[in-house]
């Protein structure tokens, strides 16, 4: 419609075809070949969204579960939860704690601070000649980010940004959602402090955590099982660029009136 | 690039120059309108995202604070908090009950079910003929959803889903998010039980919040002060299409460890 005003637009792209990935995969490089398929260049201000599992998968960080022996903390909380020992250890050595546990379900602190399910430790199936592996979280998600940035950055010379996403459960609301747990060139909060709307109402939430509104928007189009869809591309967000961590969205224990 | 596969991708459009609400508007109208503006036509599948706060106030929501009598429960949880007691008084008239109280805190249980700082009432700061205005949520904002859909799918012929939004902050993370507390034609949570990804990972997380998705997505365009854009379309979004309600999003108490 000739004149009318251009509206604010973001556009998101899941990239096509990447191939499943092994330890010592460069991410990096299997994204620019997907955005070379795709017909995508990188602009400035883009972001790339990467779910936690194909950085952890390219990191190594798979663990065999025939090789773990549960220790005696590990094989009791396991009978109380009816876990797999197994997969109990490994959750304990990524964690720095139990928040809460069940039958069935147990919250933990990761070594990293986050609080989630399992301590983020994915579990295989594949009754396949490597046995069942257990795939923890990147050992330091905010450093994959950098080092994918960095050497996306390289390629492109595109400055963008990079979100490590993870799917969480939430106290309070069913269903999980897409969230961020590593971030680079971008701060995660949005500091809206102070600010009115144009009708003089204070805004309630001073600040937003922009990194989770973009790991939840890609989860749009990764959170589907089966598909290998694990990078979006986020074009036309207004982010707080700078060098932030996903480790700031943590609420400090004691301003946490629900752990 | 010839040949290339297109990629998944989703479009988010904020429509513009929506003007400030006021009691007895038609919200399904002013969208209509701004749709003609931005010259985009709605499309089956399509999502809106309409901020709580403009259905709010276009159903005359609004509470002049002048004419607002504290009660004794309200002036003592006032005094316990430091808040205004005539906010207090409107945050309680919405409320079941007190979550958690601290100084400049009040974490409430509304009348719908939602867990949410002052039980999600915002204020107005304007020193005008109104005197302070507390604007509470819309009494049934599933209801809300389903007469704008209605009216958009009447005027359009086109079959879409409508989310409610709210901007919360959480538990265990800083910063808010926006979040769907109404919905109508789409269920608000996809469920992937026993699907696996291809690489023989069972799902962690069964069920996707996908409404919490779309209400997050589109926070990256209507999450700033004074912007004046409390709709955004969202289009190419996968949704699970149904008759649900946000409400469906709440958790069960007892099924909620950290209540």
């Amino acid at each position: 419609m000739s004149g009318s005003p251009a509206p604010s637009r973001i556009t998101l792209y899941a990239l096509p075809d990447i191939p499943d990935v092994q330890a010592g995969d460069d991410v990096a490089q299997l994204i620019l070949e997907a955005l070379k398929r795709a017909g995508l260049a990188l602009q400035a201000g883009d972001v790339l969204v990467v779910t936690q599992k194909i950085v952890s998968k390219a990191e190594g960080r798979a663990v065999d579960l025939t090789t773990v022996t549960p220790s005696r903390p590990a094989a009791e909380l396991a009978q109380a939860t009816g876990k797999d020992p197994r997969l109990v250890e490994v959750i304990l050595r990524e964690s720095r704690g139990v928040i809460r546990q069940r039958a069935g379900v147990l919250i933990m602190e990761t070594r990293h601070g986050w609080l989630c399910a399992n301590a983020g430790v994915d579990r295989s199936n594949i009754a396949g000649p490597a046995g069942e592996v257990a795939l923890p979280l990147p050992v330091d998600p905010d450093a994959s980010a950098r080092r994918i940035r960095a050497a996306l950055q390289t390629a492109s010379g595109a400055e963008i940004a990079i979100v490590v996403s993870d799917t969480h459960g939430r106290p309070w609301r069913l269903g999980a959602v897409n969230l961020a747990i590593g971030v680079a060139g971008m701060r995660p909060l949005s500091d809206l402090r102070g600010q009115v709307d144009r009708s003089g109402y204070t805004l309630r939430s001073t600040t937003i955590a922009r990194a989770d509104e973009l790991a939840a928007a890609a989860g749009l189009l990764s959170g589907q099982a089966a598909e290998g869809l694990p990078v979006v591309l986020i074009r036309g967000a207004d982010y707080p660029r700078g060098e932030g961590r996903a480790v700031e969205l943590q609420r400090p224990p004691e301003k946490d009136l629900f752990r």
